[in-house]
């Protein structure tokens, strides 16, 4: 909605800006907000203020919003502002006065972040696949290609003689140093904070051990304003582990668009993921690399943004924090597509044995000039100043 | 799509992940790229590549997509990938032979650079008259409640009595300073890309300054290096002015929030901008304020977004570029609607001023009695320590 | 120096412009270098490359290095660029020929990664002993405070009861969940680089598992590149945890201006924190928490700094890497000293009761109205309702 | 100084804290506060607050300290805090009760004001002269080599023919564009606000037109909170400008990294522009251009750092705001010696034709084939599709 166009009333404009892309995003989150509610209402059961049909009877209906959801016929209208009120007014829709007793004993504040929480366990899940399956790619290209050898480079100049192998491998350990980073901050969102209402409790007796076996979690989140403090802070810990996995795709990418060169032609790149120029027809563009390489400074700036957005803010819940939303879900999306084709690229990927046999010349063998001389018994430095000298007459 | 469901075969999955979000934000250009084809193909005709009648053929059609961009039934499909694609080949299916002429001397690089400066420069004229409408309601305010009188703040604490015109003017001039920037960028994007093809010009004979006097540019963009070269450098430009309005906004909103808290009552914000909590039925909370408070986080991460984006590399175009454009289509959607809301606000609030007036309490006159010492000729120093004495003794 | 004065000779603009500050910031590095160079003699004694006497010549040299840096009176002049080169020539100047050999099987590429682990994780350590103290300060707090009831804040307004506990409670829980962080860091820094050379090993029979045990790590870090890319990543990820730090103590900082607002007066700070105006007599203004507050945004900068700055390389070192060093450096120095300033604000920090009591009017108890309703057996929403229609019509 | 030493009372750690390095960073700003001070002193005689004899007593003393300070014997004690106070210290101690009224009718908080606005105008200045020397650097660099042909690359893969004249054209035209942005920085900072007190005015009658003209300033900045309200945004600003030219550099220095690299060869570095390895006697390496193309992050992170600084906080000065000044301080010392750094090394560069020659394979003409089939009448989307089948076919 274009909010300047004339005619249409305050209210419906202040609706528009507050609620934003909610009802988009929210769609992603019917499913955990259901399996969540589903725990309360069997929680409220246990302590008695649902009775166990009126509990059963608003976990079918929960089921059933599950299952439209997936089928697409769920919707949050811009009204409802987000899912979550959209799910109660279809249990009030449905139930009359049962569903009005589903948000007893919670908040807005306690339910979103729930959601939240169990959403992004399973997204990190999915992404600790695609990195596995990452893992894999590099271990069999490993171990078609590995001995190959290839020129190492410093400061992007040819330095000394390295492998395939070794080129390989160390992506593949910086990936294994990512899954490190996936496991804490999944140690920390394995705490669950529903039951902490607007981060000050709820002055009714509830089981939050129970919620907390329910939705699959070791623990609970005991301070309630610890929960609230939380937000931001734990999407920024997601969003580091995100751009540490898009930042070393970046290198992959660079690595790739550097050694495919044609003037250097180590490796090549099937012509399925290249594209050509609306020019050139002789240009085949290394394009899927490139985006894969540009996509972390998205994830950059994600995490940027939602780092500074809690600063210099008092503790408790603030709206401002709705837009930690859109940066997470895009940041997952995006480094799993980006693991995906990083995968497919390095399954496709050809080495040139020939071209990169013809880089290893000469210089690159000086540093072993010089430890023969160390190992006839000459003094490193003395080595050293040598064989440069070697090198420079050489010239 | 979730690109790594089983079955979907490599090229597909290679063509969605390139294409991205391009189709929908096209749209938004379609109507851009139409205005530059039109005053390409009439220049085609200038330099006899074209003939008078393909010429306004092309044309014709050119407006009929610019019809039916505007009705919603012009559409660009994943396989076109963007909206240049799109027209070429609705011009192709409708022209023949002629539609395939279209494409003579530009590149696709040249074209959507075109395009997007005819796009950026229209919404910057549209961010302007929003700014504009906010001066205007500042100045409204300022007429209406200019005389009370208002505690200044600094640290946060109480420092001197001030007015509201003083504050409000404040927040006027920042918005003035703001102009300035964007006449800036204004100048910087009057200049036109047109015909440097894909950054090295285009072997054939074409006229520049026709292009950009068809297009109402006042000069072209000679070197056409320095034109893919400016790609991100002047979007990052954008953002920062657009960062700039969304972090004055941003002061605005604090100081709204901080002066409407109900322990101050300075200053009170109509029900219509506030909202209830979902478990708290006395609250009233101002999430406009804090959603325009927090967007100047999105627009900080956008801007660093784009501007590391192509830091490390060479010269050139590279696919990276295509990700500035969703950056910076959604920073002007952003500050637009920020704008929009602030001025609302502006023209809504209520100053209390029994409120501000208590607010004025004796230790804020500390100043001017340390200027009543001044006048009767004690210097600066020595009249202050001797206020301070006064004061630390009165506690 | 200021290049571009006349007639300094290009080498000596290139020399300074390269060289930068590392000679002050390795000065914090030599005890770190030489410790690690001792057992780089020592290995090279083991594998046959130094005798027994060469390895223990050297070894005492180093040792006399450290005491000479600890009493300043080591030094590293502008032609050596940095520490490493001070260390060869001194053991050289002071041992000929062996001091020649120490460089045997290594690269300053390893040799300043390994002297720069051994530093972070030193400091880390230091990290989590303040961050302790700041813990137990909170807990001190707690006991002698936590009783008393406070108005918890939401969208910066008033909203439910709470209490002290609840407050540093949350800020004790953020603070814990930061060890977590420091502990995967630590885990990460725990492999030794030694040995790796420039990236891709050294050509002669050397021994890392050796090197790893006298340096007092649990592992080797195998792959020689992977040691190079890990450079400003990790780097990055140390800020990451340094920033968080410092942002939990932004939002410290944030409440307690907040809450020693004299309009609010919950808390009072002593009048040691507190600074005066240059022309306002009266004021007492919180310049330790402004500043505390303000470093979260010098450590978000840091960090995005960082980690920007390998995107778009390729692998292996690129002497930009070199700017990490400051970065890091200063993180630690700001982070130290805001956790110690932090633990003394807390130790110090007085509750005003009164004033917290007052604070709590009858509207932050709508919600318990809610839920006494609830307890009658009225469904929640509508109980939520009647409660918010009394306070409509109450105002 | 390590806070955490024991012993030391917190008074001092206090103290230390809040001071950080502002005595180091006011010894730049001595200069431009005693210029300010001057002014103000003669604006305080015409005003009748000062005698002719006490004006100029202060003046000849605000000279002698300018000297002082330029020879290197003026300091700024721990206690003293900052160069303001140590001034004034200075002034009461050399002239009694007429130095005590130096600070009459100002703030510390317009005074460091004045101060920075002068002393950033001259640092803008300096940078714009050497970025004109940048610019000659270009030029000479176009005349010399400018019509040696060069493969123009997009994608990092070679695309069409163009000449050293685009490609170094396109890196002045840059800087060309960067220098309206030095004047529209040095508009906005041509604001005169010395006189506004803290933010809210002086209550005493004063002359702020004379103080303009007499520092030089073209117009005064009417409103005294927007003047506090504008410190870290103008800071925002001119790190905007310093960024952009830093990050052009960094495109400069990455495509002459890429150009040296002796697989290509088409740019010669001279070796007083490379470095040696400490381990690979045969190494070249760029390390010039790898800071100047590193040092491009560091400005990106000290604008994010100003940025975010002010966000969130509400309108008048805040202490966090003193830690911009290391900010611009530390950017413009790193923009000036990386545009100095750049000079020398265009003024250095050497060309080597015959590989420039060389790498104008045939594939680059492709463009042009098609465009001799359109100018024979061919459609262009068909002349491309012809060429592009030669090509697949060729290969």
């Amino acid at each position: 909605m274009r909010l300047w166009e004339k005619g249409i009333p305050t209210d419906q404009k202040v609706l528009a800006f507050t609620t934003g892309d909610d009802p988009q995003l929210d769609m992603q989150l019917i499913e955990y907000d259901c399996r969540a509610s589903m725990a309360h209402a069997r929680m409220l059961e246990r302590v008695g203020v649902l009775s166990r049909s009126e509990a059963r009877a608003i976990c079918d209906v929960l089921a059933e919003i599950i299952d439209r959801a997936r089928e697409g016929t769920f919707t949050i209208s811009l009204e409802e502002e987000d899912g979550h009120t959209a799910i109660e007014n279809y249990l009030t829709k449905r139930l009359g006065d049962t569903g009005k007793k589903i948000h007893t004993a919670r908040s807005r504040n306690d339910q979103v972040v729930t959601a939240l929480r169990l959403f992004y366990r399973e997204q990190l899940d999915g992404i600790e696949t695609r990195l596995q399956e990452l893992i894999q790619a590099f271990q069999s290209f490993s171990r078609q290609w590995g001995t190959i050898p290839l020129p190492g480079y410093t400061h992007t100049r040819k330095a000394m003689p390295t492998t395939i192998t070794i080129w390989v491998g160390a992506h593949q350990a910086a990936m294994e140093d990512n899954r490190l980073w996936l496991h804490t901050v999944q140690t920390l969102l394995d705490q669950c904070p529903a039951g902490t209402g607007a981060g000050f409790g709820i002055p009714l007796k509830i089981d939050r051990e129970f919620l907390a076996r329910e939705l699959g979690f070791s623990r609970i989140q005991e301070n309630p304003l610890h929960v609230q403090n939380s937000r931001g802070k734990l999407e920024g810990d997601i969003l580091h582990v995100l751009s540490n996995i898009q930042l070393d795709l970046n290198r992959l990418a660079s690595d790739l668009i550097f050694f495919t060169l044609p003037e250097l032609g180590y490796f090549e790149l099937p012509d399925a993921f290249t594209t050509g120029s609306s020019i050139m027809p002789h240009k085949k563009n290394p394009d899927v690399l490139e985006l894969i390489r540009g996509y972390a400074h998205r994830l950059l700036g994600l995490e940027q943004e939602v780092r500074s957005l809690t600063a210099n803010l008092i503790s408790g819940y603030h709206r401002d924090l709705q837009l930690t939303k859109s940066a997470v879900f895009q940041a997952f999306s995006i480094v799993g597509q980006s693991l995906e084709m990083a995968t497919l690229v390095v399954q496709h990927l050809q080495v040139n044995e020939t071209r990169c046999r013809q880089a290893l010349t000469p210089e690159l063998y000086a540093t072993e000039a010089v430890y023969r001389l160390v190992e006839k018994g000459m003094p490193f430095r003395e080595a050293y100043r040598q064989v440069a000298e070697q090198f420079r007459k050489g010239r």
